[in-house]
């Protein structure tokens, strides 16, 4: 079984109250180094056979059109999760 | 400046909606190889230095208490952005 992952994050230049309210809690629990947080969105596809190129390319289309909203938001990446260095 | 990535995803046994309701939309718009999908949080947090071990270690306790639910919530990883293969 092959797994795809998709991270999502909203555009630099786009109002992000989530991770704002994260940035202001932070302080208060005692995280002090921290200076920004932004928050997304990480999506795990999973398929029965293995991650095949053609796997990654329709997983490339569903993050541009479903997963994502491009108005607002960037495919940070898109990857196999099995693959060296993959973050997963 | 330095950013650490945090990944949250939902723990498997636990219903994900969201999850649930993309993989139900992918094959009507045209992608059928997907058979599972799970929906996270990816956060990216900025310190103004580097990312040291200190910086890594308070990320580690702020993804644990404020930045995941661990009832129902893993955090899958926490790591410096400009790490090699860190899927950024």
């Amino acid at each position: 079984m092959g797994r795809v992952v998709i991270d999502v994050m909203p555009k630099p230049e786009i109002l992000d109250p989530q991770g704002k309210a994260v940035v202001g809690a932070l302080p208060r629990l005692g995280f002090d180094v921290f200076t920004g947080v932004r928050q997304g969105k990480r999506f795990e596809l999973e398929v029965t056979g293995e991650v095949t190129e053609e796997v990654l390319e329709q997983a490339r289309r569903a993050a541009e059109t479903l997963l994502s909203n491009p108005v607002i938001e960037d495919v940070v990446s898109v990857r196999d999760a099995a693959a060296a260095g993959a973050g997963a």
